[in-house]
């Protein structure tokens, strides 16, 4: 099973492809899909969407897994990041590819083994439960390799 | 100038072509792409995006117009509202279309002269300003007709 992980947004986009061997996890491909900051939103999210695109069409995943809403966030800053997020589930519709949406505190829950954890202890688990060498950079592609590996960890009989 | 008004939706979504003459406003075609609503939200976001499109490339707009986030929502409604304006101006953004977004107050005020107008006002006034026959219908739509029409009494050197 190979899951593409996206944490999504309107500016910079992680993602992390991670494969789901017999009793092993590997990192296919993980990176960050940006536009300009400057340029405005509907380019923006025109680069977004053509990005997301080739990634999915190069790394073939089964399936895709994304945060959903962060709590605790004002209407304002939930409508940019649904814009964002939009982006990235239309994405996933025209692959056809199935999508689960995990909160937050379930990807630090299952990656960490507490739903508190702090960025840098979920990037450490990533790192250890994929193998790699170091702490996956940036930041956003490692956010997103922590909600593919929440699917993997959590989806029954996903294996 | 040709306006595609927007109201944007996960499960329906509204348009409305406008087309400013010298001094009259004209209708150029309106109505609702719709999807499932028992659909997966990606199914649903890809059916979205494929409608906006084909109405984009029917119509030959200049711009769109649309509406931004309506205030007093919950950080939840807002997400999901978001993730249908992102697919809209995603559509813009492929068609290098410049987009402009309106308050829900100042569509109404400055097609019906209010801010606090009524549904019923606007869709009348819509009708009024377009000269047709009847109030458009669906709702989605008339609030699509009045974003654009919002736009050609607003815009500076609109005409």
């Amino acid at each position: 099973m190979r899951v593409l992980g996206i944490d999504p947004g309107t500016i910079r986009v992680g993602f992390g492809v991670v494969e789901a061997g017999a009793s092993t996890y590997r990192a296919v491909a993980f990176g960050v899909v940006a536009s300009a900051s400057t340029a405005p939103l509907p380019e923006r999210l025109r680069r977004i969407h053509a990005g997301l695109t080739r990634v999915i069409a190069r790394t073939g995943p089964d399936l895709v897994a994304i945060e959903d809403a962060f709590s605790g966030i004002n209407p304002h800053a939930a409508l940019r990041i649904g814009e964002g997020r939009g982006v990235a589930l239309l994405c996933a519709g025209e692959a056809r590819l199935p999508v689960f949406s995990y909160a937050p505190t379930e990807v630090k829950r299952a990656v960490t083994g507490g739903g508190g954890a702090r960025k840098a202890s979920v990037a450490r688990m990533v790192a250890f439960l994929l193998g790699l060498p170091r702490e996956p950079s940036p930041e956003d592609a490692s956010d997103a390799l922590a909600v593919a590996l929440c699917h993997c960890l959590r989806a029954p009989g996903s294996r």
